[in-house]
């Protein structure tokens, strides 16, 4: 039998797992590679830290190279050559020499296309100034390494996980760094409360953060590049990276006709067949299943490309036993400085867009056992379906264990599993890892107190005055950061012997440092008749636990 | 209507956690808490810390008071006063106040019994000398505190979890610590082979460690006390700690003849009932369902026992609303210096003693994307239903990310996962926090290999010379940690050139460092029709990763 000839377009994650994996499979298998830039394998996701200078050498992030690829998996390696055409009908692939520019057209049994996406350059006025960069490969990296000098003004236009980083690796090089971001809050995908605390840890660390505005033009000049917002303000900018979302780099898909989503992302099926089955197609470029709600998603993520690149070359090498790929959830996590923030499958906003029937709640607690030293405030909010209690989503954000309790709630996702089954998630205890009771079960307590009917939850506190606000901090604690003159301070020891205090006929809004204890008061109050909300999440939820006591109003 | 009358016996994790539970549902029971001892709901799990002094101060481990629960949960709380008998037709329980002696009889509606468990102690010789400790509770730390001073001689007799915290925590007060284990090995709970990054560590720390010995007679003498072990070695202990395990408090359950399980745990149903509809039981009193392997299990361990305490306060409270208790999957974890070892569901030996059909297979990769500065080795072992494919359970070893991991497979064990879906985990990478392909996918494709038939294992390395063992390192690292002199060097770069090196016609195992070189090489091999094993985990799976080299041999 004549070896299976493959081609893979992009030497990257999705094309590398592919590559690595067929060759596992098939000892004889001809595999070639097809790598426009000159490196392949690398660790794209390190590029910042590199940066920065976290990551103190370049070399560990050229992962491979096209000799060690050849040596570990017999791979034909072709760097600095681009994939042009597709002959679907005469099964080949055009492709050129980026260096020499000469054309061959390849032959393929079968193709796989993994080129990943392209951070965006809108034309706006002046975007090609050489001093506005992106961030997609090792010399972009290289470039904004050389651009970049202490005491230089960056502006980052941009603010999610990749704007986030750069944030923190520039003002790292003793850089000034303005952040731009076109959304009233930084990581758009998170809900707005969720970023509070990364908002400000930016903004302590001397980050100048601009939200709810956008680039309109940039206005090179001879000793900088004034970036013109949207409001009319203008920032000075030595350097400017636009880290402002990425593109399918789908046109050779396109075309060569294969279907393609409403975002251009090539539409694959759940063995990552295009709609050419002798062509598969794996990692940014792709659209699979969404796993958590019926529908279409593109995951631009290195976990997702890896894992489709395997499915992949499973279903061409390995037929029955092939499995599916179960679709993305979207898990993503950020550091910004000493805060962590995170998430899982969706939030509150786009189920919201989407007319979803869900129900969420916010709660706060330590990373570990309280009592152990280092513990440390972490708040977690969960999102799940109205009707059935599955959960939805998941965010966390705090400073240790933030990755632990997304990955935990992302399993649970990914099982289909209830509100119900977080409260019986048997989690390792002791004292310096965790709490008898960890924040995921009292998440799944507070969501099952909601879903029985025990207690109402708000996420903003009303500015009726008809409504009583009743703050059940202890009188320290209240006195220290005193909730608005609005708030009546009824310490909750105390609750139980001053509920003539309140009026029965007037609803009733609790609130406390975590939450925690206006459940508890609601709980109280409820069973004494009166109409009441607990203050999901506590007012330490929403911002920074070094300055606490600033109240979000509806 | 009479308001309920509820009886808890046990002021700690189960009854205050049923306790608080019950009031929040029920503002006008009447609750009374029997606590024998003179505190309610302290942190115990944090005791041995606050021994070595990683905890500073006892304050925060007393979390609350009698005072303070009646404040925040109108308790009456009795301590002090121990359950002597149970009157279950006349629905009234017999207390007796340890202080003056009067006993009286308290009626109640419902009855909880959360005693708890006691350490054990067997009646050995000399066992009753003053300075053989056993730690429960808040005096039994102050009591070891009092006795403990640097340069002292401890004997551990126990390297269980709270053994090897003991062993940490005296080394940290400057005490010579010798850790006795009748096993042999540290932790039994775990396979052997996970347990001895522990072992080194305890051993590099300068803790003595004797295994497969265990106590037989204490002989208290005026300096110090002598352990005789069975082996007829003799300890000279100034202070001795007994942490062999613990037997369920159920005298007062078996008195009052209700169900106890073959080992003396009370009976319960999944709403946490006895054989008395009327009485309730939670915590380490009770035996459950276990959620992985069907059958009884008891788990002594905080996090069960708080959930039990609310699912019991629930099914009284909450009627159909109530839901059970699902079983508990046994997840504990322990930290001894630097390194950190757990397990979550079954172990291997556990389910070959069962005969259970299983399949397991171990891994190694970095806690963290490797090169992002800060990586540390880490070694996970998951063990699933051979028929199946479900998840059965997981240990792990390494030093950061632990607790990560176990959390994450014993949510995969809760939810009837297959190792088929630790593929498609897709949890939350960037280079600070995970890999773009987690360990715990790794484990998943390893497993899926295996059942794909793609590749065998070996555990252990054969000594049959006829077996050609193949080490595929590179030579540097071949060459500074040498393999068995039986053991031929072919790089795996240099594999597919030197097939000729090797007898088809006799079996090949292939090791490698961590497991995964020698499973490409098994896939070399096997394909080009050798039979063929790879060495799951490679050589530092089982040792120190800072003193690799050491082969463990069948």
């Amino acid at each position: 039998m004549k070896p299976l000839k493959l081609l893979v377009v992009g030497g990257v994650a999705g094309g590398a797992s592919f590559a690595a994996r067929a060759r596992r499979l098939c000892e004889d298998a001809e595999i070639t590679v097809i790598e426009r830039g000159p490196d392949v394998s690398f660790a794209n996701c390190g590029l910042p830290y590199h940066i920065g200078g976290e990551i103190a050498t370049r070399d560990v992030l050229a992962v491979q190279t096209p000799a060690s690829l050849n040596d570990l998996l017999k791979l034909d390696v072709r760097t600095h050559c681009e994939a042009i055409d597709i002959d679907r009908r005469g099964l080949r692939l055009q492709v050129r020499n980026t260096a020499t520019g000469e054309c061959e057209w390849l032959p393929y049994d079968k193709l796989m296309l993994s080129p990943g996406a392209s951070p965006l350059r809108p034309p706006l006025p002046g975007i090609d100034d050489p001093r506005i960069f992106t961030l997609r490969n090792l010399q972009d990296m290289d470039r904004i390494i050389a651009a970049a000098d202490a005491g230089m003004r960056a502006v980052i236009i941009g603010a999610g996980f990749i704007g986030l980083e750069m944030a923190e690796q520039l003002q790292r090089r003793g850089m000034k760094v303005q952040l731009v971001e076109l959304m009233p809050q930084v990581i758009p995908p998170l809900d707005a409360p969720m970023t509070a605390l990364l908002d400000s840890e930016l903004r302590r660390n001397g980050v100048e953060v601009f939200l709810g505005d956008g680039i309109r033009a940039f206005r090179p000049g001879d000793s900088h590049v004034g970036c013109e917002l949207n409001s009319g303000a203008v920032l000075d900018a030595d350097l400017v990276i636009l880290s402002i979302g990425v593109k399918p780099d789908s046109d050779l898909a396109r075309k060569a006709g294969l279907e393609l989503g409403a975002r251009g992302h090539i539409v694959v099926d759940a063995f990552q067949r295009t709609s050419d089955a002798n062509i598969y197609a794996a990692g940014d470029v792709v659209e699979t299943q969404d796993r958590v709600v019926p529908g279409r998603t593109a995951v631009p993520m290195g976990g997702p490309a890896n894992r489709q690149g395997r499915v992949a070359a499973d279903h061409i090498f390995l037929g029955d036993k092939a499995r599916p790929y179960p679709g993305s959830i979207g898990t993503g996590i950020v550091r910004a400085f000493d805060v962590v923030a995170g998430i899982t499958g969706w939030s509150e906003k786009r189920l919201r867009a989407l007319q979803y029937p869900f129900a969420s709640v916010t709660v706060n607690d330590s990373h570990h056992a309280s009592y152990y030293p280092g513990a440390k405030p972490m708040t977690l909010k969960i999102v799940w379906d109205a009707r059935t209690g599955r959960l939805l989503g998941a965010q966390a954000t705090g400073f240790e264990g933030i990755d632990k309790r997304l990955d935990v709630l992302s399993t649970a996702i990914a099982a289909h599993m209830t509100v119900e089954d977080l409260c019986h998630l048997e989690l390792a205890y002791a004292p310096p890892f965790g709490s008898a009771k960890d924040i995921i079960n009292l998440a799944g307590f507070a969501a099952c107190n909601r879903r029985d009917g025990l207690v109402k939850h708000t996420e903003t506190l009303p500015t009726d005055p008809a409504v009583q606000i009743v703050d059940v901090r202890g009188k320290p604690l209240a006195d220290a950061y005193p909730a608005p003159a609005t708030v009546l301070n009824i310490p909750f020891a105390t609750l139980r012997a001053n509920l003539g205090k309140l009026d029965k006929n007037r609803p009733v809004v609790t609130l406390c440092a975590f939450g925690k204890m206006s459940y508890f008061a609601a709980r109280v109050l409820a069973q004494n008749g009166f109409d009441v909300s607990s203050f999901s999440g506590g007012l330490k939820a929403n911002v920074d636990p070094r300055s606490p006591g600033k109240l979000p109003t509806a």
